[in-house]
């Protein structure tokens, strides 16, 4: 049970013509964090999710511009897990200031039958050591 | 009262590894149609909402897969207006087919007072003419 | 033999911090005008030159600095070809301006022998049509 | 004298719909460089090339297909200094293997009178610091 923690590099262009990070840029270094946990560490456990796993819902609050500094930290952990889909929640700090809060609905899919599936006892059991 | 229609101009690169619409992406696709209605027409209407509009929060549910496509058409209208916020309401259809809808809460801002700030009476006005 | 015009539509993310739009943003505008043809146009005559044509260069000169404009207008033509490369030339002008020139240098490429191969006689005969 | 080397983290969001890093995203990986030197480094050592300095031209050559990896190491140094420009020069490596080099001309810009101006004698000192 911990959060995963995932310093995102910020680039230069992440900067819109306000100076200040762009607000859907911030879906994309949310991704970063997803990718990181999803798709590199999870594989070093076993577990696949590269594939069959489709975003179905995002939320993104805004609570601080953000300047262009080197980088973000995200503190993502997994929320409710139901049938066939779970909640991936996030926290990006600037330093210590808390500057956005996310969430993401993930929905399990089989592939070849093109229709949502069950999460399997050991994605389940993979999903819970990284709920807060 | 009418929604505002915005045939918005795929690029091949919103595909991702995947060979579909990066769903990070969609944001940037809305901000598309956001600036066209708030930064271009709005401003022939002599109201101007280019600075001093913030956004607080978006919610996309993705419906469809988007295959890469020459365009897709974003009708957006305008939600509940409150004292110094209001929403903004989008789908997204490629041809008939659903893809996409999302909402934005937006707030109004005193720059140099640094904090939120009350909704004009004209652009109640303004923003009702486009509420649905 | 002609120019292949392609008016390439902007995004108001286009823009960098310094308010206009990225010189690095310019080889995705150049690249939309390339898929354009090479993909979609090409595709019509019954020419496939979506896979096995890797860019193997790109020259891009910058004179003027481009503002936040609805589109931009592309002129595209193929200069020389080789035994397994040919050019491609643009010209990007904002209305009568000329904002920046470029050059593509792609190989055709065998896929399956992963190595370069010679240019088709059919290829070389489509290739021409577009020359200046 | 001496490279300037700048180990640059990818996004999963670097590939296009080919499975590799977009071609026209090798130009934000080499921003990313010359940021961290120009706007970062120098201005530790006194210099401001932040403002006033304009890209002319790149020139980018591909060597290898570059898959998705944590990061690519960019070498920068300073090439030719002239009377009002200078080039930059790279080389992008993925571990061992040159994946890709590219150059830009830079000119130094008087943005008040809107025209190049001279290489300071302090400016050229610092980029001869920077030549290989």
């Amino acid at each position: 049970m911990a959060r995963f923690h995932y310093e995102c590099p910020l680039r230069w262009s992440d900067m819109d013509a306000f100076g200040h990070v762009n607000n859907s840029r911030f879906l994309t270094l949310y991704e970063e964090a997803r990718v990181a946990l999803f798709f590199n560490v999870a594989k070093k456990g076993g577990m696949s999710f590269e594939e069959g796993v489709v975003v179905a819902r995002h939320e993104i609050d805004y609570k601080q511009v953000l300047d262009y500094v080197p980088t973000v930290r995200v503190e993502m952990w997994i929320g409710d897990i139901r049938n066939s889909s779970f909640d991936i929640c996030y926290e990006m700090f600037n330093g210590d200031v808390l500057v956005s809060t996310a969430k993401t609905v993930a929905v399990l899919y089989d592939l070849a039958e093109r229709r949502p599936r069950r999460v399997r006892e050991d994605e389940r059991e993979y999903l819970r050591t990284w709920q807060d």
